[in-house]
């Protein structure tokens, strides 16, 4: 079968956020281990003027949320932002993913050309060609926030590997 | 113009090598304004068990070479993995780039449904089709490296943000 904007994207955004989902199981199990309050690591930062935890976790899921959304031309849930714990955030991931499959794969085919406009920033609107979108907005956006909740918890003790981060290739 | 499986990929790897380069000259020069050594930040890790930024740099152009060469079945070049500066960082981001110039796009296209076998650890390989491995392996790998690597020098306070991440997107 050939490449398609639908396989070219579904297939990593449901294993990367079940991986996502994955992680917040281990940064929990490891915060009860320890006997230490797992808000500290959902707000955990790399660095001050980093996002915290729980953002890297809000951003994951609107990366696949509000990139499907345009590219299909369906709307996206909107989602209030307010999670804290990572029951929450777990939760989120599900949201997520359950409504991702109510999105048919054909709607995301045949994308490529199609202008998407989005906001960048505040009070600036950018406008890429479906297929860009995808590659150089949607998808590094995403592996970038799984990579920095990834990041967090390992920089915090919490026994992670490169196997986790890559499941989705054995399932 | 149809995605395929040169266009999913060749521009995703130009941009995220150009801007893991770019993100070594934004290093170096924090070390060369704070005067530290940069061999501070080569050498630095997230976590006592994970690989330092050198490392990080070098497995990133290695997914891309070797992805790029199980699929395309061209051979790859060797690399000696003895990179220890920022400039011979660089250097190594040039050369996988400059290789990755001589390879046609059309050796990419058609490879979806190609056995791709490749070493998972030392002792055991694996095996995915073309577009599994695209999508579940090599871009995963080199986007978590590239991650890693912004990471890194992010916690140790170097001036990066999210734009220089994303910037091949408005190249």
């Amino acid at each position: 079968m050939a490449i398609s904007m639908a396989s070219a994207s579904l297939p990593i955004f449901r294993t990367m956020l079940g991986n996502l989902s994955h992680f917040l199981d281990k940064g929990m199990a490891h915060a009860q281990a320890r006997k230490f309050d797992p808000q500290v690591l959902a707000s955990y930062r790399l660095a001050p003027d980093m996002l915290p935890f729980t953002r890297q976790i809000q951003i994951a899921c609107d990366s696949v949320k509000n990139g499907v959304a345009r590219l299909a031309g369906v709307e996206a849930p909107k989602f209030e932002d307010n999670e804290q714990t990572f029951e929450e955030l777990r939760a989120r991931i599900a949201k997520t993913l359950d409504w991702l499959e109510t999105v048919p794969a054909a709607k995301l085919d045949g994308t490529e050309d199609k202008d998407i406009t989005f906001p960048v920033g505040r009070e600036s609107t950018r406008t890429m060609k479906g297929e860009a979108y995808l590659k150089h907005w949607v998808l590094p956006n995403l592996f970038f926030h799984v990579s920095m909740a990834y990041a967090i918890l390992r920089h915090n003790g919490v026994e992670l590997g490169k196997a986790d981060y890559l499941a989705g290739a054995s399932r």
